[in-house]
């Protein structure tokens, strides 16, 4: 392969997504955890381009936020009018500061863009072709641009649906929208497109005609319409979401792991999954989780932001939250909740418990509905639990305080101090047993009844 | 549009329905939450019908009690053996009290009829057609009763599979079963119809020929097959279950709600979803509940008869019962259970707690494992927390309580009487720590398990 | 039907499966709770065989022990090299210590085959034909090697894809591998496989051309596409579960259960459901469970070896372990799980609560936040709560401990002595109230914080 030129992406970002009935920006909207901005961004930064510039719309300061957590040097530009796509590019140009390569120009509601893509298409311009255009091969092409070849495969012209003759209408390649450029073609061939039609806007696609028309060949790349669809409706944005999740389904199944039914099951784009793990039905997993191997997910586990060491157990009905760290052949129970704790080797924490703020270490159990009592109303505070510790049921461990290596917690208790190594701890009412008193009250609860029947 | 008649409806509900293997009437089967005879009798009452007559098989009488549900005013008719459609209507003469106009029929177990769809039938009806038929078409015809038309549109006969010429085979218009048709032209023919074919049932769809050979036109509405499914077995009941859920999920996106994964989470009929609402996989919402805008329902949660203000956040892991009323930005976390309680503005629920018959104040926090104790076995009592009130972990509130605002409760507590605004109570035994106990404990246990591993 | 001769069977079960990236052998390997090898070794038992050889590869002692646990009296054979599944079956002669009558080759990952399909096959072998194949009708037979019929519909060849002429390629009757042939003729001719193919194996469809050659017969069976599905990926394992579930749900419709969303509730091989049962969605059944007649089981529940008698109401949010015995028309809750326990008739468990190792009798009260202290951590302890009990909310039974019948336990009590019948029993600090300390704790925390700011 050649050596390729430098590339610079322009993502057009601006619309409004009225259809969306938002009062969010379009691209701001989320799949598998993202937005869509972030999507699109996260695959063109892995074609490391030289320059990013986002056209965004006026009033949408979340936008240019949004594109610096994922592109920080990235130019925001501000498309003050919706007048088509030319235009927005029209606006890229202060930010290109110069550049003087290929221009990619990707779409913020086109989130389904590999970076492989990016690549092929980036690569498909040359001298002698000195503008790419991506298609796809639609199962259904009608509705779309169609893409006109000669007979060496160069583009030669998009024909929209409505100029179609009746064997054009039979061609499945269809244009993206996506394209790349030679900077010095673009601003060449920019201020020369016009916007005689229907909704006097200017089209990127009137670059094909006019680097035709200026004796230079159009060159085409492809790739598959799953990645090229986009985003104005919530029900388009759940079609996206189903295609990103049978990506990382997929992927997760051929790294080793097994899915029970992967349908039900919800990643995100940076789950990591090790081997022989498996993962029964109605699970979601949450943005920066790591898996190792030999691990269990049961059923109706959420998990978001946690480590998850070899050999553990979670769930069912288990909720790990950010910072949450399960060690190896650690078991997680239903209805407990873990978040910014740290759980030994082998400890347990089979039902009903909160740990928040805490370290547990190796091989200790965690009786069900244990709390650890991390919040005053307006600090946190930290638990320290040692190895080997027993704490029995239904205890409320009030932070800060520490429970020493091998030390046994009473079932029922309030800790509010330090427990030292192998010591016991209780703290809880004497049991007093008052004969009779259920049978009376019956009579007494009945007996008032009785009245307000009669009353 | 020409004034329409008056409309009665009559719906046919008598049918046992043996495949789905049940004790209860078929139509009293539910579909999202609602038994298929209030699904008709829903769409029946948006049509405002002067009469209403449901027919009944004998011994059911929770199916009068369950129309009158819907429609108060029903009349219920029993037939007492089975002996076709147009016997059913004949029973539904008396209950329809001389009425003089459009005589509709439903049935009980065709639920997915709408409101549209019999206006638009009922409209259809007039002098020179004075009976319409409802007809859709199949996407596969294969053993549907076909119905011919003339060249105007009018409808000559409805033909049986059987007796279909190859031509007719194509035909994909088919015969629901639902007509309209004027009072007194349905109390002339119906007498006509005969029972002599291979079941000896009197069947509506004679009604047709008669008609035609009496020299009045038959007139004929359309609807989309998915309307007129109807339910014999549990497989078809889940199918109804599918289309109806499809129907919400799609109103609720184009609402502006996300569903992350729409074919996971579950509505009803009445709920009503705000904007920008996001809706993670896996939950299922029941009847009466009232979702505001920029809500968050996290996967897994179970709500019913609660209402949501703005901004709050719900789950993952929750149950809201009916008469929850979670306040604007008020959170309600994993494993909590709220049940006929008020949580105010802003205030916080967010684990492994129980709220019943509360009211909680704006701002409060509810520590992990906070219960109230609202019942003592004979009576339920009620809890009222103050605004910014700090409820400390694994706090049992014997109800009836009260807790004064900005009151705080030691985690651990059980609380049996009023706290004043501002005070702390507290409420568990004295910490006891025994050194060197666990140790013995440990040394002892062991001993005991090599004894018992020798004898 | 003529008596058929005693059958034994051999299931070739010594792949490694590398496409699963697993360090378990392939046929080990689950879908709907049960081994690949088990679900193909249940289908074999039916049809009682009087030999079962299993041939696994070399350091694969799982598989043996797997294979043991259905059929207790299967000989396992080694395959210590691949060579083609002639080479297996020759392996397992041993086994079949000379056994006399028809020999089944199944495969350990081809699990959806049915024990009818192992009988069918087996009859299709006589006298005359004294080898029958198993044959499917592929909807896309591209790949498959057809089977080549005879005008009187007997097998004369199978031809591998590549070989196929035109014609032939349109025959949609392709080869499943599993073949049913009498011993004798089976051991004269595996001798005469060669192994001059590409991948120099010996092939067990050359048996078809060995056994027409010699001018005998062989005979056809059929069975549906999707009992003949194999295993070599995780994504393909997916599918197999995907088809189990729907044979196991529509048995459950059938048998008169609703599900709500069939494809969101997953059962076991051998979960059996009464009539009139409601399952909600996102329900997940695992082994050795029994549900009775009118049963609710709600959204949410995780049930495995658990029986649910007539009339009970679990969940949502339920979670039933092995030994979990629901009686009549008792109600198990959120958040609530049930271990090794007996609950008895109307007893009630409905939010927050941990029963493991205890009895409960009919129509107790179990507060919410219950907990039995059922492990001292070093071993298991019974409860024993009578009948009519009512145990308060956020109360730890610490065992062994008795509640006697129509004892009443107050809220928030650590019970560690037994109760007698008709007592309160109480064990709790008494309440403290410290009027203005919030206030002051307040104004003492914001001081702090203020500090902080300055330093």
């Amino acid at each position: 392969m050649p050596k390729s030129q430098p590339i610079a992406v322009v993502v057009l970002a601006a619309g409004k997504g009225t259809r969306m009935r938002s009062d969010f920006p379009k691209v701001l909207h989320k799949a598998a955890g993202r937005t869509l901005l972030s999507h699109v961004l996260h695959s063109a930064a892995a074609a490391r381009p030289q320059r990013t510039v986002v056209i965004a719309g006026p009033d949408m300061p979340e936008v240019g936020a949004e594109a610096h957590q994922v592109a920080p040097d990235a130019v925001i530009a501000i498309q003050e009018k919706r007048q088509g796509t030319a235009h927005a590019v029209g606006i890229a140009k202060d930010g290109l500061q110069g550049f003087d390569g290929t221009v990619l120009v990707l779409y913020g509601d086109v989130p389904l863009i590999r970076t492989e893509t990016i690549t092929a298409l980036a690569d498909a311009v040359s001298d002698e072709s000195p503008l790419a255009v991506l298609g796809f091969r639609a199962a259904n092409p009608t509705g779309y641009g169609r893409l006109i070849q000669n007979r060496s495969g160069k583009l030669v012209a998009i024909r929209e649906e409505l100029d179609t003759t009746v064997d054009e209408r039979r061609i499945d390649l269809c244009n993206s929208g996506f394209i790349a450029i030679r900077a010095k073609l673009l601003w060449e061939l920019l201020p020369r497109i016009d916007n005689n039609n229907a909704k006097h806007e200017f089209y990127l696609t009137d670059l094909v005609g006019l680097t035709v028309a200026g004796e230079r060949q159009v060159a085409l790349a492809e790739c598959p319409e799953a990645e090229v669809h986009g985003v104005n409706t919530r029900a388009q944005l759940a079609q996206i979401e189903g295609l990103l999740q049978a990506r990382y389904r997929q992927g997760a199944m051929d790294n080793g792991a097994t899915l029970i039914d992967p349908a039900s099951v919800f990643l995100s784009a940076d789950t990591e999954i090790g081997k022989d793990v498996t993962i029964e039905p109605h699970v979601v997993i949450g943005p920066k989780v790591k898996i190792g191997d030999n691990v269990e997910i049961l059923a109706f586990s959420h998990i978001e932001g946690a480590t998850v060491s070899d050999g553990a157990r979670i769930g069912p009905f288990a909720r790990l939250r950010p910072g949450a760290e399960i060690g190896r052949n650690a078991h997680i129970g239903n209805f407990v909740e873990i978040k910014k704790a740290t759980i030994g080797e082998g400890a347990k924490a089979n039902h009903l418990t909160y740990i928040g703020d805490a370290r547990v270490g190796a091989r200790s159990n965690i009786g069900a509905g244990t709390i650890t009592c991390n919040y005053d109303g307006y600090e946190k505070h930290l638990t320290e639990i040692g190895s080997d510790v027993f704490v029995g049921s239904n205890t409320a461990l009030v932070a800060p305080v520490k429970l020493g290596d091998a030390s046994n917690i009473a079932a029922g208790s309030v800790i509010t101090g330090d427990v030292p190594e192998h010591a016991l701890a209780i703290a809880r009412g004497q049991q007093a047993v008052k004969p009779g008193w259920a049978k009376k009250y019956r009579e007494l609860k009945k007996a008032k009844k009785e009245k307000r029947g009669k009353s």
